[in-house]
């Protein structure tokens, strides 16, 4: 499968389908977001950093959360909603805490700087916290749980919203669809990888559903008048999400808010602006990262292998009529990363219009 | 409404209805659980905080952990699966972490007593965590959460069982139906209680509805032989539960299973053993508590200020129809417990029963 990267998303090659036309390397890819980033006036450490977690979201699959928020992240630096050039303020901290803001910056950057600073923590704390407040969207909350399962511990990763889950027995959005990550490393399995957000199914999904001019089932979401709809454009029309379980995915909703609106001093709830319908306002998101360190209980090697061990049991369990195997979360995430990088990313159709139209923000077109 | 009491469950007062019959003053309900617990070899203590943690639970609404359990303990050490006085052994701890043994005896005492300890660290801490490992049953996972909260702190509180719910595309038994809890402060509201479990139904409710001589939802339960069903007496005969919102059910029954199996050096999955079903058997469960002190961020009567003011907001949102009003996560069991310690304890038919049982089962029947 050969790639001509250089050659970019919109050039048709006329002996490759329609699919591996889409593909890039990697680090190719990389370098175009990072390029972007640079023209739209982002600095260069957090251009990088925007770059590796949007294109190893991609990498997993999770395109809902890769690069097709690019263009809307420059979109809010250009309608003055973003501080491009933002640098993270450590409001407060303690041996194994820290309390920063963004200060109105992007999320990506912020996150990831928090986090590794908070990782140095970690390493002699059996638990460490940290929470970023006056943010914006941070991509997928798993990539900083896997940044801690890389180091050995548990990471845990949360992600305030804008208002878009009706709470249980409410009809207007009342709360954030507020992601929840958690990861935890094995050694023959790279690491057990969950990463939800609370309503039925994640914007980005609605998102690629209505760039691809899809209808959606009529329990994902309700219009702003409270009646179901089977048409993913209403997600720009102020649509209600429904929380996944009934009353569980409204408590998980409400935990996550507890720790990154409530805990973080950040925007809560109505407080929280959407990045999306409002891309000049400060969105005023919160995040909280959690990491807790195995060497304080049976060591990090003794944890590891008691991770493998628990995912071969898992795994050993027999299927139902028409499944293969039973997967551990995160293993379709890993199975498509080792494959991207082998073969190259695939894009779809939507990520591959707004990478294009990123660039032509920045001039880059 | 009348109380006698000291009757107690079996003694049906003319005058009152089924209901009221039914009822216990709070405390006398509590002593009459010591005095079982005591004559079942349980050490004063001990039988107390077993006391508190199930009457709590009954008075809160949650009969299904509540003293229709005791029973089932006694039966554990009756049949040497539970040592009834073991003591809780610290194998080790850090300024902000406790990894303890329940040394095979009751999950309550164990529990109550190791978060306890770590309250007081959590004084001096930004988060702080405790596992316990080789104990049992420890009633309801929220009831942890809040003797967090009722110190001003953020609590979380989770527990791995034996295997009784199926991954995804599983169609065995392959992980425990593992509680996870939390719990967050207010001022005007006593705080936030949210308390899950990873399938679509707890046990307890099937013990409840097979009790009760009633069915279930056929989505409730798979047969041991993957069958659809709706008799609840099939949780008795190795029936599998099924995980809440497919994969996300799965996930967060992974991400407890990790806290409480891997991390504590309990049992986890197959390892953890069914009190209920092996009553002689050690169960090996295991637990983890962690508690977050708002100090470190933004002050402690600000987050319980900011929780009060969470919940309003929430409170606020417009209602679909035939709902009345939004409630909280929690709100239920406030009500419930207040009007408990009003008008008394309510207890439904199987706990009746199963307190009775209980009293017989160590001479006071």
């Amino acid at each position: 499968m050969k790639i001509n990267a250089s050659q970019g998303l919109e050039v048709h090659e006329p002996m490759q389908d329609k699919v591996v036309r889409r593909q890039w390397l990697a680090e190719e890819l990389k370098a175009r977001v990072v390029a972007i980033c640079r023209a739209g006036g982002i600095p260069d450490a957090d251009a990088g950093m925007i770059a590796e977690v949007l294109v190893t979201t991609d990498m997993r699959g999770i395109h809902s959360h890769g690069v097709v928020r690019l263009a809307r992240y420059l979109d809010c630096i250009r309608a003055g909603g973003i501080k491009p050039a933002a640098e993270l303020v450590v409001l407060s901290e303690s041996a194994n805490s820290i309390m920063a803001s963004a200060d109105g910056g992007l999320g990506i950057p912020a996150s990831v700087k928090t986090m590794r600073r908070l990782l140095d923590k970690a390493e002699k704390s059996a638990i460490s916290i940290a929470t970023v407040n006056h943010s914006d969207h941070y991509g997928a909350a798993g990539f900083y749980a896997i940044m801690a399962a890389d180091r050995g511990f548990v990471g845990f990763s949360m992600s305030n919203t804008c208002p878009l889950v009706a709470p249980s027995g409410g009809r207007a959005a009342a709360i954030g669809n507020n992601p929840f990550a958690y990861a935890a490393p094995g050694v023959r399995h790279r690491a057990v990888l969950f990463d939800v957000c609370m309503s039925k199914v994640a914007a980005g999904k609605l998102v690629i559903a209505a760039e691809a001019g899809k209808k959606i089932p009529t329990d994902w979401i309700l219009t702003k008048d409270g009646k179901q709809t089977d048409d993913p454009n209403e997600i720009w029309h102020d649509a209600v999400m429904l929380p996944f379980a009934e009353h569980k995915g409204y408590g998980f909703a409400t935990l996550v808010e507890t720790m990154t609106g409530v805990l973080a001093m950040s925007g809560m709830l109505g407080g929280v602006h959407s990045w999306n319908t409002q891309p000049g306002r400060d969105a005023d998101t919160g995040h909280c990262f959690m990491v807790v360190n195995p060497t304080f209980f049976g060591g990090m090697d003794a944890f590891k292998t008691r991770i493998d061990t628990m995912i071969d049991e898992l795994k050993r369990c027999p299927t139902v009529d028409g499944v293969s195997e039973v997967l551990y979360p995160g293993e379709l995430e890993w199975r498509r990363e080792a494959a991207a990088l082998a073969e190259g990313v695939e894009l779809p159709e939507a990520s591959a219009k707004e990478l294009s139209r990123a660039a032509e923000l920045v001039g880059l077109g």
